[in-house]
């Protein structure tokens, strides 16, 4: 595949190699070019929906959910089949939607008795970041698989609690990194791994807004951090799918505003630096504070690409400049056409593919733990206590 | 003047004011919008042009002396009127071009000289880092004013010493940091200083590019260091007239590759992070081995600015989006269509101002000393031992 010229079908086949997990082996992204026998260019007969239970429902569980939606003629479809909610009629409202029954429907309470339920196979841990880990461990206990959003939890410790339980239980557990399988960041680090950009020098990312005072993510106990912990996130992952490589140096420094009362529990912004092991480096920055259009650039001896905006749920550009290896300058400037919850989509057939197939996901808690273990680094190297 | 509708009139206009030194003192540049008895309209009648000897006929001479023939109209115009020279039939080429006798014309060896030549009253320090501070100290002991390249100099000894020089022999002193008198540049601290953007969060910044082996930028006893001392002191020195603040904290990462023979005596790369005394930080990358358009963007709490490119000698692009004080959402993309030489032009224009109005300059040698004081700590910071 000429990445110079990536049609609409392009796009939709590099969507179709991520979401079903055949290619999203980001350790090995040269493959997605390369057709497969799992690749159908046509319908495919379906098995039978992977369920789910949705547990928190707040925005980002809307996406999700519509997701969902869109996998009807995937090879592994997935589907709304309770929800976890502490506010009945939002439940009753959305159960009516999705045409979940209403005995799927469960409070904070006695949702271990979804153990019972054959219909809920898996869920979708979608609340405040300090109640992923017991929310998840418990699902696990009631042998439900786990697919839990980022960040994964407010400690180590629990990010660690939540692998161990799942193991236990023999289910799987899958971190909800969107990027992981979306079309224009693997278009992103399929141009590194091919070599487009020769060697990688450094990285620049931000990602950051200006946050609402009464958002859960302005109280500690829920967030577990700021803007870190909740945008940050995904700048530092991005510089490791990019590189490819695990940081081996982490410098930091936040500062908060003292007369902005929203900065009291949680910090306003942080900045990092990471060497890797190749030499590559990477500055990033993260806010509360201001708003900070979540992109980034990567500087190659042989070229440059950024994809900005990166990380929100469409609208993606990629935009590179390289010298290919017959000397040509090639200049790329491709906006993706998918649109919002294609992300979501990608991710729930990813997740039900491994279900399926007994496929370990390519976000597996092992990778949440490691940002985990990367986020106290940098909250430790800026002089805050956190996780 | 309203930014979000600058015009090319207003360009001509903040162009001016930079280039008269009238208002360009960046710790105060809300003046700038102000009229002020000394901004003329039309033509203005010229004082005797400030004669220049150019040391040292590379590129960057090159752009400096067609800057000084536009200078004709200014109140204080700069000419070319002596050359040095280690390449006769370079310098008889030039001097035929600019209309500089023989008797000017300088080897290195007789610069001294100069002393006996009323008609060269300043020098232009253009030769490779490591000979600014020789040729600078020799000039303002043949009683000439100084202009000197940056960075100033390859050892903060060397900066004191031609400070010191430059006072002893009572000449002004101004190192050529272009975009302090740059349109695009100024336009961007003003949006600034009349807070616009809110309080300042974080900046990021870059400028590279892959360095031919055969450039003198590649010696070490020539250049005293790698990309740090060529382009990202642009970067840093960005950092701080878009701040108006001094770093409080720097913490480095360099890498060189060990395989590329260039990097065997200069960095390949370094990227560091400032703090600025009230919280805000900046983190920058710099490289010899890839291509970085120079470029800063700056996030506020009301806001963000970008200038892209922001250091190139023209094109020149101001992006921004704000709020106002009536919460108008304000976006600006201000393409600057000021064409090279005009960078050195206003750089003329300023350094003749302050020699025949006997004014300090805006960028005085006590601002390249601090950029060197902190390059200098970039670099121990990044365990390279420079400066």
């Amino acid at each position: 595949m000429n990445l110079s010229n990536l049609s609409r079908r392009d796009f939709t086949r590099l969507s179709a190699l991520g979401t079903l997990g055949v290619a999203a082996q980001l350790s090995d992204l040269t493959s997605l070019a390369a057709p497969t026998g799992q690749v159908q260019s046509g319908p495919v007969p379906s098995s039978k929906p992977v369920g789910y239970a949705i547990i928190g429902l707040g925005r980002i569980a809307d996406h999700f959910m519509a997701g969902c939606q869109d996998t009807a003629k995937s090879p592994h479809p997935s589907k709304v089949t309770g929800l976890v909610s502490g506010h009945p009629e939002k439940a009753a409202a959305i159960a009516q939607k999705y045409g979940v029954p209403k005995s799927s429907i469960y409070t904070y309470e006695n949702m271990d008795e979804m153990r019972n339920n054959p219909a809920i196979e898996a869920v979708y841990v979608a609340l405040p970041n300090s109640m992923h880990a017991e929310y998840s461990v418990r699902s696990a206990k009631a042998g439900k698989h786990v697919l839990c959003e980022k960040p994964m939890a407010t400690s180590v410790k629990d990010a660690q609690d939540m692998i161990d339980a799942c193991k236990a239980a023999n289910v799987k557990l899958m971190i909800a990194y969107r990027c992981h399988y979306e079309t224009t960041n693997l278009a992103a680090v399929k141009l590194i791994r091919d070599g487009h950009l020769g060697q990688i020098q450094s990285i620049q990312s931000a990602f950051g807004f200006s946050c609402d005072p009464a958002d859960w993510r302005m109280k500690k106990a829920l967030a577990g951090g700021g803007p870190l912990m909740d945008v940050g996130i995904y700048s530092l992952n991005a510089t490791r799918y990019l590189t490819n490589e695990e940081p081996s140096e982490i410098v930091a420094y936040s500062h908060s505003s003292l007369t902005d009362p929203r900065f009291k529990e949680v910090e306003e912004n942080v900045v990092w630096m990471t060497k890797f092991p190749s030499g590559a480096t990477a500055t990033c920055n993260t806010t509360y504070g201001a708003q900070m259009d979540g992109y980034f650039r990567v500087y190659g001896s042989k070229g440059w690409l950024e994809v900005n905006p990166a990380f929100v749920y469409d609208g993606l550009r990629l935009k590179a400049e390289y010298t290919d290896d017959q000397g040509k300058f090639i200049q790329l400037d491709q906006p993706n056409p998918e649109k919002d919850p294609i992300h979501f989509t990608n991710e729930a057939n990813h997740f039900s593919t491994c279900v399926r197939e007994n496929r370990t996901p390519q976000s597996p808690g092992e990778e949440g733990l490691k940002d985990m273990t990367y986020l106290r680094q940098i909250y430790h190297s800026a002089g805050l206590n956190n996780l």
